[in-house]
């Protein structure tokens, strides 16, 4: 008989303090450069843009630990502290002597770890006086949580969601509705941004760049307003670190140690969450663990971009970032992981990448979808189509481990649930994916537009 | 500040028994007959149709507490025991001096409590040595949990879909094909029962006793395969005791006692699980606890339906039911509460309200909706359509409290989230849901073509 394993801990053990790995790595990023000056950003550059706690924690280098907010772990408490699951019926599957741990963090009410950033950036926006926010959504995961977060903390949302989302995810935009969000189309005619891009291409679908335009646009005309982001920036991936924190303790009640960590990769948000607690270790007590980012092969920014200073949006309205990127026009294929849609990822995921410290693969679309049917069968949980690009890489590796017949401990992500991505799923069994992979002249041409500052 | 509070058992605190109440029922329900020769039942009618353990479970009259396999408990432990929540944000924002509890069963991978009986009923027929099963499904919540069960205990499923759902809900089918099951829609022209109703009315859009009958024909023709039904009959609801009786703890914890428990009815499954756990300290110590099942106003057999033997689908291929029913023909509207949409009401609960020891409120498709999306917005989970009418009927409970300025202590079950039921709030945001009620002349119209059994 397979064994049902899950580990839970105390609600009283909800890490109380985020982890700024910022401050413990051997080479911090380069800085962020203000767009105009190409000077290093400070904090007040930012305050325009983003709520002034959320711009103090994006560029903090030296505090290891930050508190969160009372406010912010009562909100935790609605679905948190999640579950470390041992994944037997996986193992069986596979027949391997891995062991396979997953962080359940599809239990959240929104149904994916987004939560963990959009209540600390909703509730320090709220802190701040302001009464309105703005985002941007791309397969609709983050636009969800701060819908939620939004309505928790009494301030008013508009989000602009990628047009193409927009009309094949109506479920993500009803959800979003319901937390009393308002949602708009991107490319829309409520900004000079969007109303650029459909004079000059009026049958435009979107894409995260031109949206994230938008919902700065909006911010920055807007009175009592801020923009919030949910992923790529430091600020983020601090706040996703309860994740790591909390399967810490975990896997010492399980009584094991991770040998490789493993996430699935946009912006770098639920990676940075599950790998940067561990990677500390690796830092401060020479411990060996891997850490893999898993990319979709038709968007392989980690894999096959370059580490170059880049634009977070389409429109040139962010810092420019030093990053790992395909280039702030790239306009990835429509996979159904909408979240991996990104041409770029986070400065410490960049920086950990280039000194090696952390990998990365890609994977195929059908094999993502291959190792997400196997989930759903084994483990019972349908996985979100990001996230299932975390099982096909843990899935590889626990295939490795058998190859060279050793225990490995793979410990990977479970960012969310697919329950409201059932029609990739229904595409995927009709045989009805493609599996594209980016060919080399496309990254090249794409790359050589870019304008090099370093 | 509100506050979050939830109360979690440990794994260790999950049952080990289902609590039994016919055995502790005043007044027990009366027999099943045998549709042919108006017999009372006996175990053995019922093999054919159902797993044997099951089949002796359903007429059982004497055993109060039965134990629950280890198989069972080991798969209940994927996701249970799930949270008791104190609804701070609900009682806030009612402003009521009520204390508001509820049961949170959405924490199920499938997403409802429907698990609790389908992880029992598949194990059953596993080992009895079964291969294949059948369940028929009308909003799909059922099927849904049945196809994990049957995946998680290697059984082959054929779920026949009412038509109306299967194109209406395709994320639900393409949940249970994700689990491996094999989804038809029905009526089907694979079944007598479903090619009747095909060539007499080609256009006819299905109904749950039409799937029913496809269902259990399918079974009975077939080797080595057997019927399962998520709702109505007494095994089902013996195994959702888990709820109340996890739920009896978490009050213990919360150091209180309901006076009120309320959950939505369709056949009775959440209902029962919540209720008789608590019911049976009425029973017992004369506590003066209120039961109240809440039933839509387009479906209400309990509040507006007759006492009497009838079928539990169209084709009369059940035993005879002693309940509260609107006829085995009646077709109830259109409403997004898929769930509920049931003609009839278990014995036990039927029994229980005959003897005033229970009561039924029924509950306006509109008010359902408004009483979920203000659950959504307050305690932060979109509850399904089903789950909104016992939220509508402790919204009312807790008005109530207020005008009398007694803090009452109400407890409701949220038996599933509404993730996969988003297009239906997206109607009702967008004002486009009716409101209906059956009238006296409907209702009157349908029951006067029973068979008068007693």
């Amino acid at each position: 008989m397979t064994k049902t394993k899950k580990y839970l801990l105390k609600e009283s053990e909800i890490p109380s303090q985020w982890y700024n790995i910022v401050a413990e790595m051997p080479n911090k990023p380069l800085p962020l450069l203000h767009p105009g000056t190409k000077q290093a950003l400070k904090p007040e550059d930012l305050y325009p843009i983003f709520a002034e706690e959320v711009a103090r924690q994006e560029l903090n280098q030296t505090d290891t630990w930050i508190d969160i907010p009372e406010e912010v772990l009562d909100k935790y408490r609605i679905y948190r502290p999640s579950p470390l699951v041992r994944a037997y019926g996986l193992e069986k599957a596979l027949d391997t002597p891995a062991h396979l741990y997953f962080k359940n963090e599809s239990v959240s009410p929104v149904g994916s770890h987004k939560l963990n950033s959009a209540l600390a950036q909703a509730y320090y926006c709220k802190k701040e006086g302001l009464t309105n926010i703005t985002t941007e959504t791309g397969a609709g995961q983050w636009g969800t949580a701060l819908s939620f977060a939004a309505k928790m903390f009494d301030l008013e949302l508009a989000v602009y969601m990628v047009k193409v989302s927009y009309e094949q995810k109506p479920y993500r935009r009803s959800l979003m509705q319901t937390w009393g969000a308002q949602v708009v189309a991107s490319p829309s005619m409520s900004t000079k941004a969007g109303r650029k891009i459909l004079t000059d291409h009026p049958t435009y679908r979107g894409s995260l760049g031109t949206a994230i335009s938008e919902a700065i646009e909006l911010a920055m005309e807007t009175p009592n307003c801020k923009y919030t982001l949910g992923s790529v920036l430091n600020h983020v991936s601090l706040h996703q670190t309860v994740i790591g924190l909390e399967a810490e303790k975990q896997m010492e009640m399980a009584g094991e140690y991770p040998d490789i960590v493993i996430g699935c990769f946009g912006g770098g948000s639920n990676f940075s969450g599950i790998s940067y607690p561990f990677l500390r270790h690796n830092f401060k007590e020479g411990r060996k663990v891997r850490f893999i980012a898993a990319e979709p092969a038709s968007c392989p920014k980690l894999t096959r971009g370059v580490f170059q200073y880049d634009f977070g949006d389409e429109a040139g309205y962010t810092p420019l970032l030093p990053m790992f990127t395909l280039g702030h026009n790239f306009s990835p294929a429509h996979i159904h992981a909408g979240g991996l849609r990104y041409h770029g990822a986070g400065t410490i995921v960049s920086q950990l990448l280039k000194d090696r410290l952390i990998e990365a693969v890609d994977i195929r679309q059908l094999d993502s979808f291959e190792a997400g049917v196997l989930f759903a069968r084994t483990e019972g949980i349908v996985p979100a189509p990001e996230s299932a690009h975390a099982i096909a890489a843990a899935i590889a590796e626990a295939q490795k481990a058998k190859e060279e017949g050793t225990a490995k401990v793979i410990l990977f992500n479970l960012s969310g649930h697919g329950l409201v991505d059932m029609s990739a799923y229904d595409q995927y069994l009709a045989g009805d994916l493609n599996n594209y992979a980016l060919t080399d002249e496309e990254i090249a041409g794409n790359i050589s537009q870019l304008e090099k500052i370093i």
